[in-house]
């Protein structure tokens, strides 16, 4: 598979940029959050918990970001560190900014909403002259998550890190993640969004997340192949369409269409799926598999995560997955 | 004791206003917070907790403030409502603000500090016209505490509470409770501190907040009698200048000293004991107590809460409150 | 009269706090100010006008304010060094903020409007510790104008300089200027105009104004009688209510109802005819007349500004105002 | 010469999009402002200018902007109509904002300086829904000017703008434009620049602000075909850098680099010089001129502006720009 070819012999595998933040999941599930009564702390956040789970595969992953100069932000940073994640480029704010928090309501295991604090947050406060280019310049790919571009000055700050990529010969993997608070409107976001997508190798996000970018473009039927052929024209090699239950679609600049079969799980939330599927993918790819084998790494991860009380926490390591597959093929993991 | 005198037949005790937020207490203690995997979560906030204090000893009482729109927002008015305290006044945001946080961190029962979240909280967004002051006319005294003072519009909501209280002779009980964060300055902290001083009855805080108030005065030996004495020039009965472990000395305007002994505790963390000594003086005074045996009251109140994982959870009623003093008496109960 | 009675052997008889700003009055007038071509640039301000009206009246005047670090910031001072007003409490600002500005458009001599400029101006950056004690203790009156109050930190600097005006015994003069822009809200202005209020000597404001410190009193009838006398209760010796065309109304704490006649003039347009008519009355009270007599040389000033094209500097000297009064009494000025 | 060639047969020659301002010229020059007592009013900005010197060249022109909802608002939209420029997606600011104002300080031609008022301004509050695609699509070029680059919303609204350019075949003609006040930082100001570069046909700016893009680039000795080079790498045809009194330097994506001679002036202020050089030549590549010829045209129509009191106002007609350059020939008008 040469959609995308990433460059070898560099010391990183991958470099995330971006959200580092604390998760407080309920404690008591089944239930709103008005009845929780504890909560247990996990690094979170969508570049980390990709970041950790690529790590956890075996692979070497470092992290630019920011974090508050507080209990919180050192709880991050040592977690990090324990992962074996470079930390070098995370930066402890100056400011008095907070770490960004969310607080996750399980009322079942399909119906889950998370509570965020994201005014002040020391992610958001990257700025472009914090950003260590030779980090990137020794990395096969740069994950990008577009929730870095919601504020200035981590908008820039990651404007920057994607210019160095290109420069660089590093591939960018642009992780939609779009979150509708911290964004001032729509137009902005698809702004962004779509100067961040024009040089991007990789894209993965949503039907919704790809609505949401062309929110001045001509697409009224929500067309996949439509999406995908208008970033076939810029840098793209893989564009990847995620449709909740009906499952992924990836396309390829070749013209093919990959889908993925999905594994059964005994489901306790779903956050965290796209996270573990991301890192899953982003492994096989790396490990020279076709897209379709890749996708379905993917989904195992994913499956093995949505079981799990935590997202990051309960990343899987390769022979977690591989056995999980096995499993699920001789019949003995079933939904749940 | 005749220094304050509280208008008798009123539906409500006390009225407290200003902030309403949560405590996320450490359930594993005794170590730094980044080693801290699950927090408890409980009703928090001075005003609130000493509303509820009062509550827990028997006397009606009333809230006026404002709560997020989420889950936090929610429990924080179910618990209110729980524990009988009147909630009509307690406004709903409809901004998008948040709930204010206060992490514990125990590292040892001496040693505690607070993580706290303000960006955005909805307890300073109260706003004048939500004040409602048929409740303040109702109330025999109207509790402010200090930080409500803030930031606008809370600031001019609680200025215009005093100004209704001063009108419909409800005593006005103003707790300094100052926190540096939320603040621009020092002296914007004395300007208004200072105008609600004035229209006080009853006056309660540290040595070290009312230096912050006298910033633009001339007591450099930071003397209490020089400091109590300036408020009975205005509208104060009584003046509580609290000294840490060396204790309290309360002032009252016919030039009468009281100090009050304290009482042994098992120490575990010394939040909160502010707030249930403010609940226990407040319902010795109320009750027709002497200065002297409401501290006493306040004293021994503080010393279960100290005793205890939460603060507003942990409020006691009269009787536990007379329990402790009788088995602190027997020789029961010593510092642990 | 002795209604205010003010502290003799100062060394200035009036210090004014607050604005500081440029008048770019057009040259062209009698038509809107899109066909304006020309303006002329003149120091301007309400309390800026009062003081440098109370000065050309032959009184030693000071100022507290602050401008901005630039051209027209360093024409104020040039001019009030001019006019002998001590300035050596004009602090220059250190943050970039800007010099307020206000675009004169001249309909007709009864359709006058005013274009603002008041984002981020020098003005309303006074702090409370630039705020000079000493000069206040130096002088007869504070003159305190509302709009000082509309944001931090001018606003605890006004209210500290109130509050060092009360313990030196400096009368407090305030003149209640109020301008919708830059308020918050009507909630935010009534509550700090009633703070200033409460501890004025003298205040002086039309019915609207006062209706809007009203906003949370019951004065259904808008009666100035009620209106009054509320200050009376606090620390006001006068209080002056002025109704327009239909002339003004001086009350004083002794019972008595004041009224003045007014004088004809050639208007060219109504700007400053408040801030003449408070320096006359300010000069007169200084210097032993009755308010009735006052009343009438602050209407004469008034009449003379609003026949000139600028306020400040066609402020005049008590010969002319004089000299004004004696020739409408011979009949040789009508109106036009 | 064919490096940027224009699609025929559209509606508008040029559409520029951006700032709309007041300049407010002293009348009494050569000397600081502190002295200046009258200012004379035109319409201001750096693409305004341009648009109305291309106007007055007789092209068709038309601009997307926005004014504040005051007297000067209304001049300014009244003065391009006048111009014959199409205002239809000139849209009226509904929030308060100001307009922009610059004061200018002629201390002599060679020394003068602009005092700012650009908080709250208008032109910066454009938002993306409000650009109109149509207007675009049917103009040759589409003239971006930096400075509108300063701040959202006005920043997505041009980045929205180039995109429809793109889409549409209209070139985009950058003028960089760059003035430190608005912006946040170097490395803000870098990013977006960079961003607006990449999509540009011409790019026209001095040798500070190219270098100002290249913050975070590798072209130590400021060398312009280096900097030139970068942008043919993407869609550039020719880039033009100012180096002041030395003239500028035209480079070409066919390898070809031009210099243009300059003419005599007798000069009242620097002021509006880059605007009618950039009109002149905008206007000179749309007739089929070659490059040399366009910037010799640009730099007559300069050297008018320059010998006059206003910017705007002085933008020459095409017979004022070649009679100019004729009376140049013969010896009639030299430096002054």
């Amino acid at each position: 598979m040469t959609s995308v070819v990433f460059t070898e012999g560099r010391k990183f595998d991958l470099t995330a940029i971006g959200r580092l933040c604390i998760d407080l999941n309920a404690n008591e599930i089944n239930r709103p959050m008005e009845q929780t009564m504890t909560f247990t702390k996990y690094v979170g956040g969508s570049p980390a918990n990709i970041a950790i789970g690529v790590s956890r595969l075996g692979r070497k992953t470092a992290f630019i970001g920011k974090i508050a100069d507080d209990q919180m932000g050192r709880f991050i940073r040592g977690y990090l560190d324990k992962e074996g994640i470079e930390t070098r480029n995370v930066v402890t704010d100056t400011t008095g900014a907070v770490t960004g928090l969310a607080f996750t309501e399980i009322k079942s295991p399909t119906e889950c909403s998370i509570l965020m604090y994201r005014d002040n947050v020391a992610d958001l406060k990257l700025s472009p002259s914090e950003v260590d280019a030779s980090l990137i310049a020794d990395s096969k790919a740069l994950l990008v998550s577009g929730t870095a571009l919601a504020a200035s000055p981590s908008r820039e700050a990651v404007l920057l890190a994607v210019d160095y990529a290109r420069r660089h010969g590093t591939k960018v993997v642009f992780d939609l993640d779009y979150r509708p608070y911290t964004w001032q409107s729509e137009e902005e976001t698809a702004a962004y969004y779509n100067l961040v997508a024009e040089k991007s190798d990789i894209i993965v996000g949503t039907r919704e997340e790809f609505d949401c970018m062309e929110k001045f473009e001509a697409n009224p039927g929500h067309d996949d192949r439509i999406t995908a052929s208008k970033w076939f024209g810029y840098a793209a090699g893989i564009v990847i369409i995620k449709h909740g239950k009906e499952g992924s679609i990836a396309y390829s600049v070749d013209g093919q269409e990959h889908r993925a079969r999905s594994f059964p799980a005994k489901v306790i939330k779903t956050f965290g799926a796209g996270d573990s599927y991301a890192a899953g993918f982003i492994h096989g790819l790396m490990s020279g598999w076709t897209i379709g084998k890749s996708m379905e790494f993917g989904s195992a991860a994913a499956s093995i995560v949505i079981s799990s009380h935590s997202c990051s926490d309960a990343m899987p390591t390769a022979a977690q997955v591989t056995d999980y597959i096995e499993r699920c093929g001789r019949g003995e993991i079933t939904a749940g």
